[in-house]
């Protein structure tokens, strides 16, 4: 295929993946310096309408960026089904650049490289094709070739950036980690495409006619994967069986409200927070108090320091993104609270009963979520899940109080009631949900919630353990 | 109107509000300490729909904050209309503090506060309604409720916040800072509503009240504005006498291309340019070589220190936000470079031309644009303007040209003819904006574009010099 048949088809190719919306593309864009990639990137600008081409470039991280995990800024930037990203400095060339300099031993590299792999089945079960361009030279090669930059008034910058290109054994370990990479993604299905750096036109030629591939694979609808097989349940009944009764008295409640809001405010200022955040999720059935138990919370906060996020259907936009964006953009910075009035459980719950996504999808989001918590904990991230559990009939009288007070009533939709009619299945769903998700460092914690009081004050009791544990540890 | 009442009432605008997208209304919460801003916030948040209810708080600006323009952050954060948001911490909060540390003078306090009103002039005038409320005490009022404060384990940690509110010197600076701003906007549809926050149930109900009135005015629906009176034109055919031929060869191009990218390299990288950055913006007719004029220019960029943005009309959720707001979103950052493929000169050429908006919109459009890139440039971003001068003839010539050559025919549209047609009226236009937004320090150059060689050259040689200027000042 010729340049002009290849851009023809680029185009064709990016109005109908526009159209059709089926999938996203990222093409990783890689290799060793002097070797053209910044070309390449303008010169695939210039052959495909670049309104719907996004160019992302990520250099070092920023202090904030450094504060955050690892894949924080890479979430921030994915594109949207029916788009197309270059990712030009990405996750590789942070690692590449850490393992050069022995930031990461060989073995950290090769966990490192896992967690790139997991991190890239997530996007591709959620429709995001990636494709891996490595722009080589050989050390001659680069050499002459960064002789002719330093000679080229235009270009000069582009000599001296990122690593000491210019040291052979600088040269030599960047190689040696990049086979390293190759090899370790060798058999997978985002295995790297290599560009020979030399020849400029052929070097763009290649390069797109791999993007080209690519776009025409994303035009096939994505089909949801296969189910994973998940462990047999060990306490299936969990919710079911549980007693949500328990009593307290307004007026113990209010002193012990008081006490256990002045422990919160402690602990949550304490200096072995300074470096931390905290997340708290509440979940549970309609009307079982999540409101009235996050404003007891915050009671102790400065609105300068929270945000509550109450989380319902994800939009038309939001769809066209991995399930987890929208909390990805949420996570707390240091000294922040961020409170999750329902949350990325939606998946593993309403989703689930109401049939929203296929059982493929649910089934593998078990493992999705520990690995994003995970990743939040492994950064210094506090975070507590709650269940507020109440019975069926204190529903049903909540549900009748809320359609009797005025001011109440924008509470209760038609939705809640159609919830209360799949109450078993959530029950199975909340159950499976906690056992599959609870971990010692990221729990769940079953609140019996059909005294108000009770709940709110046990919410905290166990929040400020949480806390207390880590800033006496 | 009683607590249940107002709640109700508050409710039900909230709703008719998002329903009917008329406006956007913000809140500014500002006031002394230990007034009970912070627990109003709360109850505001408690007594409304806080899914539909945005709560900002701006702190003390992060060094990315303070390296932008002033109002930066608060552009990013606008709500869209049928929005509601409570600012806490605001501009004027930053104002006050840096008035009371003597970090502003009165005069110059006073000049920011004229800066502080055009700003909500352009936000009342794009449809966002502002109310103000101030929670006072007196200064006896003030240091009972700081002991009352320090005594209380939950609340223990308000006191001490910002500024010394414990030295009687600075509360009466505060106060009398805070006099100079009231008394300001006294006259102003943006005035100040006091608050008393001695008695927390009547503040809590007295700032509702308000809010409410305020969500009621937003349901009227935004008629536009009357018209600007705008000075006569010195030069209304400025476009139109224009000669768009310059002679240029291939050979002299290749030549003269490759010597003024050196040029653009070295001065875009210049030390003096550390700490600023460039917004360079084209707009011209129809295929007059913007999309080849830049890619001359960012030839000699590094993909990672530049972003193109290519403007077309506004979407839907575009257009629920102040016309500006999306172009303040790609500011660049220190050490970048962010290009512009029509921008938003859009509102005083196209959206005149076709009647997407009424006069009295455009006809404020260009103090608008001249305050915002003064903003800009007050900030060290370096800003210039090229208008790409091309002849209908030659219009034509290229339009057929890309309805011939099948990878150039996605850049021809029926807007384009369509586009065409109204030719003169562009022209008009054109000259119009060039003359009431040139300015020497973010100037308009005018660029012969008949042959694309010169305009090519021409745009560098014309950039080059703005920048040696300003290295070599």
């Amino acid at each position: 295929m010729d340049e002009k048949a290849l851009r023809t088809a680029l185009l064709a190719a990016q109005y109908e993946l526009k159209a059709k919306q089926a999938r996203a593309v990222i093409v990783l864009v890689n290799g060793v310096e002097a070797a053209g990639k910044g070309e390449t990137v303008k010169r695939l600008s210039e052959w495909m309408d670049s309104r719907h081409l996004l160019v992302e470039s990520f250099g070092a991280p920023s202090k904030q960026e450094q504060q955050s995990p690892f894949y924080w800024r890479f979430w921030q930037k994915l594109p949207a089904k029916g788009q197309i990203a270059l990712f030009f400095g990405n996750w590789y060339s942070e690692l590449l650049n850490a393992r050069v300099y022995k930031r990461l031993s060989r073995q950290a590299f090769a966990e490192k490289l896992a967690q790139a792999e997991d991190f890239e089945k997530l996007l591709q079960a959620e429709g995001i094709l990636i494709v891996k361009l490595w722009f080589g030279l050989s050390a001659e090669q680069c050499q002459i070739r960064r002789q002719e930059l330093a000679n080229n008034p235009v270009l000069r910058w582009q000599v001296g950036q990122g690593i000491d290109w210019h040291k052979p054994k600088v040269f030599h370990r960047y190689l040696a980690a990049a086979q390293q990479l190759w090899q370790a993604q060798d058999q997978s299905p985002h295995h790297w495409h290599m560009i020979d750096g030399w020849q400029a036109k052929e070097r763009d030629l290649s390069a797109a006619r791999i993007v080209l591939q690519t776009l025409q694979q994303a035009l096939v609808p994505h089909t949801s994967g296969v189910e994973t097989a998940l462990a047999p349940m060990l306490t299936p009944s969990l919710l079911q069986t549980l007693d949500c009764n328990a009593d307290l008295n307004k007026k113990e409640y209010q002193h012990l409200l008081a006490e256990q809001q002045a422990q919160f405010a402690h602990w949550f200022r304490h200096k072995k927070m300074d470096k931390r955040s905290l997340v708290v999720v509440f979940e549970g059935m309609d009307a079982a108090g999540k409101g009235g138990a996050i404003r007891r919370l915050t009671a102790a906060l400065d609105p300068r320091e929270y945000h509550v996020m109450q989380v319902s259907a994800p939009s038309t936009q939001q769809r066209l993104l991995p399930y987890l964006h929208r909390f990805w953009q949420k996570i707390p910075s240091r000294g922040q609270c961020a409170i999750f009035d329902r949350s990325w459980y939606g998946r593993v719950l309403v989703e689930r009963v109401d049939g929203h996504c296929p059982r493929s999808d649910w089934s593998r989001a078990y493992a999705e979520i520990n690995q994003f918590e995970a990743e939040l904990v492994a950064k210094g991230i506090v975070v507590v899940k709650f269940w507020l559990a109440i019975d069926k009939d204190i529903q049903l009288g909540r549900f009748q109080e809320r359609e009797r007070i005025p001011f109440k009533r924008f509470k209760i939709t038609p939705d809640d009631w159609h919830n209360r009619e799949h109450w078993d299945d959530y029950i199975i769903a909340g159950s499976e949900a906690i056992e599959r998700t609870h971990h010692p460092e990221r729990p769940w914690l079953i609140i019996p919630a059909n005294n108000k009081y009770h709940a709110r004050v046990h919410v905290l009791t166990a929040l400020n353990k949480v806390l207390a544990d880590i800033c006496q540890s």
